[in-house]
């Protein structure tokens, strides 16, 4: 367990102090702290039966006020499947995994319950929109751990939002359902790489939010997981526009991501859609 | 498992197909498929190192783009618990659990990430806070699943946002980060209810959103759940604006809940801790 903390932190082991003994669940954690994501399948099938038994795992995530306000599209047909994956030609595990789902956002279902109760739905908001995105989040992270718990392996694709429009219009949404992601399900074909994660220094605070050694933390995380490493100019990203850099890190890879805009669509669709998000 | 299922979605086990034989993680399946909200803990403490265990874990979640946008605050100041405690006098569980923690959403860090680098922060726009409430609630449910595995009971506050200025003055929480939700966690105290879920026909769809037979299949889950049970009219939520319901279940329950508005707050919040949601 020890050094399976210390590797998600691109910790030496050495430094990283023994964890405790638990009654329970060592498995599990184990397995969440060792989640790679997968990005090559082999060709076995994953059935309805096995699927189902990871969606209902899935279903029994905590909801917003037991609103269940998460809509999970199965999608099979092989044209409806062919049509997600030809918008992301660079993803091709899209076509490849066994299954494809596209976890969705949905503040339809409990309109629909409210108006046929006759109350109304009195919360047209953006807090509305925030509690059937957390829903869809919470269920989506869930499927990840159920799935892999049986030996699955997962790959979810939120740049399906870089195409929102054609997602809704494929899988057929209703006004007020949104994707949040896709999720490739399937056998894995090879040992993934594991992503390591910036020290909890940076991410878990104590009584406040105290960013004040973030700076150093950051820097030294990046030669910890990155090491000497550079990637050729050519594997750049942003090379075009920042030039080729000779140090390399989360900090330089994620920046250049980041300065780059992508995704302002969400707010026009959402409001094609039915969403008022004042 | 099999009995699992059928209590989670409220069906008759007779009605449920036999689950598959899987070849690992049937604990975890099980654990999840019976997972509880917990509002009632033991005085027993929750030791930094098994809190640092579960919180190891719930940062192995995947992150979208690896953008690594969840901060959790933990609070253990006598002072700002008290006060967040204060804030939600109907819940003294946010008191009296051993240790309480607060999810946010966190697009200060990249951004501080991308201003040390000089590349600038191109996406000021609402996906960009939807990534961030995604990572939070991510991490939301995992925090969860991990802490329920070693034997913890967790509740979800998300109510927090009701008073989420008082909320981010507390725990000091800077510019474009905000409070998805807070967590109890504690040793549980007493067997806790399970809620039975919507079944999965409502929920999950195959190629395309359809909801033709939805009306139909939550009022029998209505009937299954809730079966003739009726709440006394003194504890009966909205009797004041609706009237006393003869008949009750979740349609009934959760349409007088959204006709109550609340929460309108949010945008506005945002706007002021500097996220452009256009």
């Amino acid at each position: 367990m020890h050094e399976l903390v210390a590797r998600r932190f691109a910790f030496d082991p050495a430094t990283v102090p023994p964890a405790p003994a638990v009654s329970s669940g060592t498995e599990q954690l184990a397995r969440m702290l060792d989640h790679r994501v997968c990005r090559a399948f082999t060709a076995d099938p994953v059935d309805d039966a096995l699927l189902d038994l990871v969606l209902a795992a899935t279903f029994s995530t905590p909801s917003k006020s037991d609103l269940q306000q998460c809509s999970v599209i199965v999608v099979d047909d092989p044209g409806r499947r062919a049509a997600l994956a030809a918008l992301i030609p660079s993803m091709p595990w899209i076509a490849s995994a066994a299954r494809f789902l596209v976890f969705c956002g949905d503040s339809h279902r409990i309109r629909a319950v409210a108006e046929r109760a006759g109350t109304g739905f009195a919360n047209d908001h953006l807090d509305a929109f925030l509690n059937a995105a957390s829903d869809a989040a919470m269920h989506l992270s869930s499927f990840v751990w159920a799935a892999e718990a049986v030996g699955l392996g997962t790959c979810a694709i939120s740049v399906l939002r870089n195409h929102i429009d054609a997602v809704a219009d494929i899988v057929e949404l209703p006004e007020h359902v949104f994707p949040l992601a896709g999720m490739c399900v399937g056998w894995p074909a090879s040992e993934q790489r594991l992503s390591p994660r910036l020290p909890m220094t940076v991410t878990v605070h104590h009584d406040r939010y105290d960013d004040t050694g973030a700076a150093a933390q950051i820097a030294e995380y990046d030669r910890r997981r990155f090491g000497d490493y550079v990637p050729p100019a050519d594997q750049q990203a942003g090379a075009d526009r920042f030039g080729v850099a000779d140090t390399w890190g989360w900090s330089v890879e994620k920046s250049r991501m980041v300065a780059q805009r992508e995704r302002d669509q969400l707010a026009r669709f959402l409001g094609d859609r039915g969403f008022d998000l004042g």
